[in-house]
């Protein structure tokens, strides 16, 4: 098992936990080189937030960054981001995203790449196998978190 | 003084009550229709968070949307919205962004238009110059927050 899909387990197991209590199941994790920073999921259901994205509540965990950070932060996350996280991403000073998958929605992956984000998916088949189950018993939920799904590539 | 402008002082009071508070002076309100849904202001400082910007307090506060919403949302900020709280919009489904002024910061009037979003840009002199006058005296904080500042238009 490749470094990034053994640390990529951290944001499935943050998705699989998301899933048992209720919530929309979207996990992530950001490394700082080796070092864990932070690790999150949606939490839509759990606080009630329309904000709290998996990315989102990974960002709050690992904390307002440093500059000394930039150019080293990888992030995990078991969906390709939404545009709010995308931008997230960006500012936050993201060197590398890790994704899941990107078969049930893709939306930000260019905005990402043109600002200088390298992209590595993962296409990985149980974080989809889980995630395709979950929304198709839970579509109002899901097209409430992301109103407007649709793949752009 | 137009409706905008009278709503807009909403936004503003958010900015100035967090510049009391030591925060970064950027602030916002959300409207549906006629009714106030929520006010909010950037809360890095205060919550020791790299996620609230204003936008994204404003949303939290007003919770989580309503299909029936969709159409008639104007979100009022003091500042023209990072790319992080243009896709939160975005994704929130944000008809018309009305933005105080847009010379000290500008990066995503473009991707929000091309979704669909109306934008309106006051260009309001009172917070223009408070909002100068805070990020001369505050550049550390302000690069922390928004890390690449540039204009794109």
């Amino acid at each position: 098992m490749s470094l990034h899909n053994e640390r990529y387990q951290i944001a499935l197991d943050q998705a699989l936990t998301g899933r048992d209590e209720g919530g929309i199941p979207i996990g992530g994790a950001l490394f700082l080189g080796d070092t864990l920073l932070g690790q999150g999921r949606n939490r839509r259901v759990q606080e009630d937030s329309p904000i709290i994205h998996g990315e989102i509540d990974v960002f709050r965990a690992a904390g307002r960054p440093q500059r000394s950070w930039q150019g080293n932060l990888t992030l995990y996350t078991t969906l390709s981001p939404c545009i709010m996280c995308a931008g997230a991403s960006m500012i936050y000073g993201i060197s590398t995203v890790v994704i899941g998958e990107n078969r049930t929605f893709e939306a930000s992956e260019a905005i990402m790449r043109s600002s200088g984000i390298e992209i590595i998916v993962l296409d990985d088949l149980p974080t989809l196998s889980m995630f395709t189950e979950w929304t198709a018993a839970n579509q109002e939920l899901w097209f409430e978190d992301i109103p407007n799904p649709r793949r752009t590539t």
